[in-house]
Parts: C-alpha cells; sequence; structure tokens
C-alpha cells in the first residue's frame, strides 16, 4: 500500500459509464463533492460526459483537485470541471493508469469500460467499492476478502472509504 | 472490421489464466491445435505460464505462427512456444493491446485479468467466445446481439470462429 | 492548443536526466519554485532522484501542485515533492504522456530518455525550451519555426514560457 | 539479452519516417529483402508509407515475416505489406514496444519519430545501427562502446546485424 506523505492527499478514483442516468449522474455528482470536502483527490477519466462530468463537476464546485486521465489527445473532449488533464492517447490502456493512481476506487453505473476498471483495480490489488452498481456472482472471492464492496449512497461510499484507508 | 489481405492471417486471440486447472490447460493446448491447424495465427499474453504456455504449446506443435503479447521485459517469463514475442513493458494496459489485435477472442478460464480482456473486447466491437467459462449475467446485451457467445469444446470454439469469419 | 479554462492551470513538464550534476540539480531546484510562483503546475517523470526530484522540491516549497507520472508502481521511487502521483507501469512509454500532458516542455540535462521525451514533444507541437542542454544540430527545422528555443537560466526559461503561453 | 529459441527468429526493427525520398525508400526495401533472406522477422510502425512501407515490401516479396506495431486502429492505415499486425491505439507511445520487441534496431532516415525510438533503444540497451542517418554528436558516448553504429548501405547494415547477433 502506497505511502501517503503528509502532504500527498488521497487519491479516490471514480468509474463509470460516459452514457447513464440522470440519477447515476447525480450520485455521482453529489459522490464528487464529499471526496473534496475530505480533502481528497477525485481522479476520473477525464472525459466531459456521463459519470466523468459529473463527478468532476461536484468535486470542484466543493474546492477540490480533479484529475483526468484522457484516453485521448482532442481537448473538445475533456471536461471543464477537470483541473490536471493528463492525455494518454492511448485509449482504453489508459484504464490501467485510472486504477493504479488511485488508493480505492468507486465504480458508478457503467457498460464494458467500468467492468474492465473493476477487474483491473482487483487484479491489481485496489479496494473497489461499487455504488449502486452489481457485478454479481463476479469476484466472489475479492468480495468475501472485503476488498470489493457495495454501497447503496454517495455517503455509505465515504465511510468505506474512510474504514480503507484507516487500515490499509 | 479489419480487412484481411490474402497474406495477412486471421489472428485468434486466447486469453486465460496464468493459474488454472490441467483440464483448463488441455482444453487450451487442443484449441491452440485446432487454431494452427485451420492456418491462423494464435496470439495471446505471452507469458510461460497457465492457458498461455498451454494454447502456445498445441499451436507451435500443429505448425503454427505464435504471438506473445508481454507485459514485462523479463526474458526468462516468455513461454519457449512463443515465436514471436512483443515486449510491451506496460503490464496490464498490454491487455488493451491483445484484444485489438485479435481479429477474434476466445477466454479460458481466468481471473480478474481475463475478465478484463472481455470486457476490453466487447468495448472494442470484437467477437468473444467463452470457452467453459461464464460471465453471466454480465455482458447480457452483447449476448443479445451476438457478439458474446459460448461454447464447451475447442471444436465448438472453432466452429463460432469460422461463422464470425464469414460474417464479420 | 489546448483551451486553457479559468480553473485550469497551465501544466509545464520539466523533462532530465535521473544522474546529473549539482549544478543541473539546482537549476532545476529553482527552475521548480519559478513555474510554482508563476501559478503553474509542474508536471514531471516522478521519480526521487536527479531532476525530478530537484524540479519537484522547488515547485512543492513555494506552494505549487507538482504531478509525476511514474514509469513503475513502487511507491518506493516516487518523490517526496510530488503530490499527485500518476502510476502508469508502462516504463518509457509513459514518455509521450509526459509531453502531451505539458502545455510547454522544458528539457535540462539528461540522456537518452531525456532526448525520446523532447523528441516526442516536438513530434507533437509542443513548445520544447534546452535549459542549457544542446541537442544540436538536431531538429534545426524546429528551431527555425521557433518551438525549440534555449535558455541558459531559469529566468530565462519563464520568460519563454510566458511567451509561449501568450502566443500558442 | 534475450534467449534465443531454436524456434524463435531474431527479430530487426526497422524505423524511419514516413516521408522520406525515393532514395531511402529503395535502400529501405532492399534492407527489408535482405532481413526476410537471412531468416529473420522484419518489425516496423505498420503505417502504409515511407520506411515502413518500403522496407515491409522488401521483406514481404522475399518470404520474409513482417510484423507492424500500429499506432492507431484504423484499418486503413496499415501497409498491406504487413502480415501480422499488431494494434496498440497508443501513438506514439507504441515507440517504446516497437525497440523493446527488436533484437536489433536499423534506423533509416527519419524525423522526431525516428529520434525518439533511436533513444529510447540505446537507453533499454538494444544495439541501434543508423543507415544513411546521422544524430552526431548526440549518444557518443553509446557510439564509443559499440552499441550505436553506422552503415552505408543495406549490405553493411546486415554484416553488422551478424555481428551483434553473434556477439550479444
Amino acid at each position: 500500500m502506497q505511502k501517503t506523505m503528509s502532504h500527498r492527499p488521497i487519491i479516490i478514483g471514480v468509474m463509470g459509464g460516459a452514457d447513464v442516468s440522470d440519477r447515476d449522474c447525480r450520485a455521482a455528482y453529489e459522490l464528487g463533492g464529499l471526496i473534496a470536502a475530505n480533502g481528497w483527490v477525485l481522479l476520473n477519466g477525464g472525459r466531459n460526459c456521463g459519470i466523468m462530468e459529473a463527478s468532476a463537476k461536484g468535486a470542484l464546485e466543493q474546492g477540490g483537485i480533479t484529475v483526468g486521465i484522457l484516453p485521448d489527445s482532442d481537448p473538445n473532449n475533456i471536461s471543464e470541471f477537470i483541473q490536471i488533464p493528463i492525455i494518454t492517447a492511448m485509449g482504453s490502456a489508459r484504464n490501467s493508469i485510472n486504477v493504479l493512481s488511485s488508493n480505492v476506487v468507486v465504480a458508478c453505473c457503467g457498460g464494458a469500460g467500468t467492468i474492465s476498471e473493476i477487474a483491473l483495480a482487483l487484479k491489481h490489488g485496489k479496494p473497489v467499492i461499487l455504488m449502486n452498481f452489481s457485478v454479481a456472482p463476479l469476484f466472489e472471492d475479492y468480495r468475501q476478502k472485503g476488498v470489493l464492496t457495495s454501497a447503496r449512497t454517495p455517503a455509505e461510499v465515504i465511510v468505506i472509504i474512510k474504514r480503507s484507508i484507516m487500515n490499509p
């Protein structure tokens, strides 16, 4: 587990789809705000749509730092709520960077891309919290070890993040 | 769908775990042999263990070409049955290359890494055949579109590959 | 050229070797401080040695934000002066991310790795400033177009960065 | 240095620009033919232009195996003389894969991209042969160690490759 310097904030990765419901976006927006309010950096895929846009907006409005790991180099695809865009120009290969750079990964509703990130995060030993999203019965061994957990609300996610950080 | 030149062989990606049962390895070995016998190139993760080693061995013994997309640069980790090792030295980010370079992806038994490859393949429009491996109920929309299919034996996989190639 | 939102700071990439002279480290430290003092984000390769460590230390001590694009996933290799470590685990392939994510690239003294970053930055249209480092007569066409420039001191680098930002 | 199995052919990477002179293309074509005639695999950037197209054509016409490491996923950009296209979809980050996967790197005439590949190859300990291309006075330390050499003709390149393979 990565040593956290006093000046090095915890990074929370928020993964999720580009095309999701308003309800999921509202939850991601609220989650982003709570992440920032706790002094953590929000990291996501950086695009201007879906869970990425919503969570970045929530975090930035609460004064948080927002980092986006972009799949392409087109500046028009970057969410305006991302402060620090990291331009990979390597498509889905950047999913691996997303999870390796996060202390904890929260997976909101999403499609195949989001599932690939859950899988990569678990493979690399990162705690994963599913918010209103189920991948059961996959990854049951990770669930039994407590690395994969579920939450229904942003507030519940925050409780689990705090527990993960305390007992890494 | 990628245009296939007369001199450009079909590439079949075979994904699967590093630590799997003998039964799964025997099936992967048989599958590799059938892929080579059909004149297709076998592509996998290139390591000297599990499904990778077994499928490469099967293909090479039948005179096929075997390509391995390696996650690291240690030559000791390359399967001796891989003819053409591609050294990415980029860990799991290479999973994206595995699926993008395959005309059809076959997923044998595996863990989180294999599931990430199934997810990435579907996201990028590649046909995926699960051999004795279930990820249900995930990806049901891809199953209904016929992009995700299941097979119990290597012979069944070959039938589905032929159908995929004919009707890309 | 990337549009810069009011809340999106300019990112200055500082490239350079892991094993350089004390004099080059002192200049990189001073440069990092000036970058932070101007309100810009410092981005570098993130390791705890050479130009990376020195420039991050300079920026962090002036209250700047420091982003490191790490080649591996070993937390012991991260400079303690990097606030936001981005873990790529893809070795030198991350050099491409370094330059694509920077609005302006400053190349301090370095070896083959640094030269690869200068080359990639120029290829992708990024302004490159060489600080006490010569790659002449290579890249003369870029120099004639004004994309590649030289400076002897951190203060001179800052003047050129300001000009680049004004006239992108 | 990578152990070469009896069934594992030597891989020669041929790097060079997309927009080069007819003379350079003819030399690359001849070089590709000689690489194939020696039983070596030709690996390059895979695109349908410049040194990539010419060297692949030369090798394929001599019955060789040609591998292309493509920067994007557009099938229209693949040279028709590439037998095994590896689709990275990661732009210039694939330059690192090009050199890591080659036993010996030959750099023909090119621009910033080619220079980045020479730099990365040297950094990772690969022998580099410049064919009618100069990067002097850069990399003089590598030249003195004999890792970086120069040749005027394809035939001279082949002599140096054979020496490199004999004394890795």
